[in-house]
């Protein structure tokens, strides 16, 4: 990252999801959401499809962020509407030490299987990027069982018994480095940590919680292998008032969510890190010609030079229209190369 | 607001809430939530409660943020479990075209009554605090019709038809401007505009869509009534990166939520504002030892001197044990006068 370029690379957050018409037919074939992340093959499928579509710059495996915290034995499902949930919740001291020690070479071989068939199928078309939740974001679903508003149950695990969510985000972390191992071994070209949840704690409470087992992770990753350097990626949502300490976590790249300003958070990180993002998703509702200027006003803002990787400030919804992503992408391969002479 | 004073002031947002058994028990007699608010004695008894119950330095208006679209004929009702609902959504230049003028004086008379009654309950003893929701947060629930997750349909007319989404935040500029001066001539001797929503726009959307309505309604409220100064405090929750042109608004006094640094805060504002919080109201949930260690944090971050008014970063949570919102503000009466000295 930050080499330099032709055109600013371009890729989406869950790029392969619901708002493509061949996703929702190959899921139909898969049955539900879990099976279809389980399934080599059409894990695989989802995973090329936007690929076929759009002149994206890397392919992001297709996965959920929940599958460390399901290989832990708690039970994912997802009920209609609803967000994820799990069966088993983590609540006390006991939880937390009767959690097995994970092995994702084993306990997660389905993704293992996905990112390498992927590979072989990409055949160097484009790199690969694998991901995970980070410990924190996986943690709160852990605790409260599913999504939350407020997040009391893992808040109140956090302030009352800190010892005890700093052992949960320990064994968490230690699961996460193991799992995208697995997966840089098994293919991944780069890695991204999604913090989802960061944003809700204190600023102190984000060092501390969330922020310092991302670090850990990030010491702990393969960043060689086979050659080459491995990329990786931290992305917390809203975590724009903490720029400066997430460019510090020693990741290549920052992923930006959409209400910071990318010129002032280059600003604010210099050259230490590149930054990935950061348009608003909800633009890609507004007409093409609006889409094209916002990417303008992006470019802009960002200005010359590398360093910059184009992406949503957040998953691509449901029911955008394919044709306003495709407006999206086109306009950043057509209007970032003068920023790239 | 920022003069000198023998301690740190505290008030909780929502502290008028159905954490209090007492509030619950009113709210019964009233029926639903909307009765309550409409109904002059009751809306007067629960404003007063959490006053018999703790030293608190104000009186909060017992109302809700959504009385202007109410009145503007949108026809405001909740759902158990699913946060506000309108019977109509503003879409188009139509409708916004269609809407009529507000005259908070008589649309909204029963929070006038309200007002003027608990001034003379409160007899001086406290000032009492009026509030309305933003411009830019009253149209997203306008325009969505409720709640919303990732607010879609605010985003596609405000991206999509600006212009139309404008004339919109123009009429409840107007609205805001007239209902908070209706509330200080009944008797608000200050006056806060919450801007819940203003977070998840971007930087130059927050701008031009939330803060620029904020700061006409600043400028067209009355500042001095009864020979004394009516302080504004401006709340925008996640607006953090923002402080900076918050303070500059033209408001007395910024709200700050809970992931906010505040000694950071106060170092980015200067002394150009007094700043509103910002403890994490789901620090509640923990034990009361706990809770007058984060304020005692919190305090030490903000540091000697006028300007600090102590609240949570956001509102009190139904669950809350009323015992630690005793000990939160306990906390604050005893270990902040060592910072006024």
């Amino acid at each position: 990252m930050r080499q330099p370029v032709d055109r600013t690379p371009v890729w989406m957050m869950r790029q392969a999801g619901r708002y493509l018409p061949e996703y929702r037919a190959t899921r139909a074939r898969a049955g539900d959401f879990l099976s279809l992340c389980k399934n080599t093959p059409l894990a695989c499928e989802v995973t090329l499809q936007p690929l076929e579509r759009y002149p994206l710059d890397a392919a992001i495996l297709f996965s959920d962020i929940l599958t460390i915290p399901d290989a832990l034995g708690l039970g994912l499902y997802f009920e209609t509407g609803e967000g994820p949930k799990f069966r088993r919740t983590i609540r006390s001291a006991a939880d937390v030490d009767a959690l097995p020690t994970l092995t994702a070479d084993t306990d997660l071989d389905y993704v293992m299987r996905a990112v390498s068939t992927i590979r072989q199928e990409l055949n160097g078309r484009v790199p690969l990027i694998g991901f995970s939740g980070s410990p924190w974001t996986l943690a709160t679903y852990m605790v409260e069982g599913g999504s939350s508003r407020d997040f009391r149950e893992a808040k109140r695990l956090m302030y009352s018994e800190p010892a005890v969510m700093h052992r949960l985000l320990d064994h968490l972390a230690r699961s996460v480095t193991d799992y995208l191992n697995s997966q840089i071994r098994a293919g991944a070209q780069a890695v991204q940590i999604f913090d989802t949840w960061g944003g809700v704690l204190s600023t102190w409470a984000y060092d501390e919680f969330s922020l310092r087992y991302m670090k850990k992770i990030v010491n702990g990753l393969i960043r060689e292998y086979g050659g080459r350097r491995v990329p990786v990626i931290l992305f917390t949502k809203n975590g724009g008032q903490w720029l400066e300490s997430i460019a510090d976590s020693g990741a290549d790249a920052v992923g930006l969510d959409w209400t910071t300003d990318i010129g002032n958070a280059r600003a604010r990180v210099g050259d230490r890190v590149a930054l990935q993002g950061n348009m608003d998703p909800a633009m890609l509702f507004a007409p093409p010609a609006r889409i094209r200027q916002e990417v303008a006003d992006i470019l802009r803002r960002y200005g010359s030079g590398p360093g910059h990787i184009f992406n949503l400030g957040h998953g691509i919804t449901p029911d955008v229209d394919p044709a306003h992503a495709g407006a999206f992408i086109e306009a950043v391969v057509e209007l970032s190369p003068e920023y790239h002479r």
